[in-house]
């Protein structure tokens, strides 16, 4: 029924997370009214994501380069490690501008439920960054679950006998959150 | 801060309908998670929907052949036209597979307070259509609102010298509603 590229284009916008058959074919629609400048943008960054970007050699974070931004800015304070669980989380907190140190970026979080041991999130870059860079301080900033939870003890266990200061994001109530929405959780 | 690939990547997914700054970072980051042949199959379908989908020469709705695959069809009706508003309604009907006849696609529908008046809409092919194609019943598939009002009943009154059975959709309370939600309109 529909034309193959139309097909083909509303098969591709189902590889996207949350984008259904109807969302799919109302976006498909909505590039046939696109410039041609938008469409050719949007054709040549989607290969040259997937051709350029890989992640930095020194901290894993997503870049172009072969240093990330953050690793070939030499005047970020190399005192401090910020070690999150992705890419994301990096670009999230630059944005925020809180943070003047240097970041690492694990493969993940440790969660043996779901088979994703220690050995699995590249942790041995994490060590060996340690012992070479000689941070006064890390800091973990998971996001605040098990997986977070436990990610951060194992690492600390690891790390108890050197003289590095380790310590975490706080969690609790949000500034500005309604009392009304906390759970005994949080 | 992100890597230029990625960056073009956010823009291009803000140029869709619907998606903002968040969402379209979300959808930048899933594709650096896709297979290699998903994204060349998505890259190359945008370019190719952009490149060989056109209006069907006779009926207007979107093809990538000369002829659409409804007009291309032999074994359709042909004493029956549907009038519809836009390219996507043609598709709906066919998925519902309810209506053997033609179609003919409007460049939209009447709007005075838009701007848009009956010489802005194509109804010059679907007259000359008319004339040639002698059917002998016409529907009119609008969507129920003051435009698809104005535009069936300008339509209709050009038409009201042939001899042509002229229809509407029915509207009303969709079989299945709860009564609670219609309003005096419905």
């Amino acid at each position: 029924m529909y034309p193959d590229s139309i097909k083909e284009l509303i098969e591709s916008f189902k590889f996207l997370p949350g984008i259904g058959e109807k969302t799919a074919e109302r976006l498909a629609f909505s590039v046939l009214e696109m410039d041609e400048d938008q469409v050719e943008l949007f054709s040549s960054s989607l290969k040259d994501v997937y051709t350029n970007v890989h992640k930095c050699k020194n901290c894993n974070t997503l870049t172009d380069q072969d240093l990330c931004f953050v690793c070939s800015d030499t005047l970020r304070d190399d005192n401090i490690l910020c070690v999150v669980e992705d890419s994301k989380s990096v670009f999230l907190f630059e944005k925020l501008g809180v943070f003047s140190g240097k970041y690492h970026v694990l493969d993940g979080l440790i969660s043996p439920l779901d088979g994703i041991n220690p050995e699995d999130i590249g942790l041995s870059n994490l060590l060996d960054r340690i012992h070479n860079e000689k941070f006064e301080e890390i800091i973990f900033a998971f996001k605040p679950s098990i997986e977070g939870e436990t990610t951060a003890l194992y690492i600390k266990k690891i790390l108890e006998d050197l003289d590095i200061k380790i310590t975490r994001l706080a969690s609790g109530v949000p500034i500005g959150a309604d009392m009304e929405y906390v759970d005994s959780l949080t």
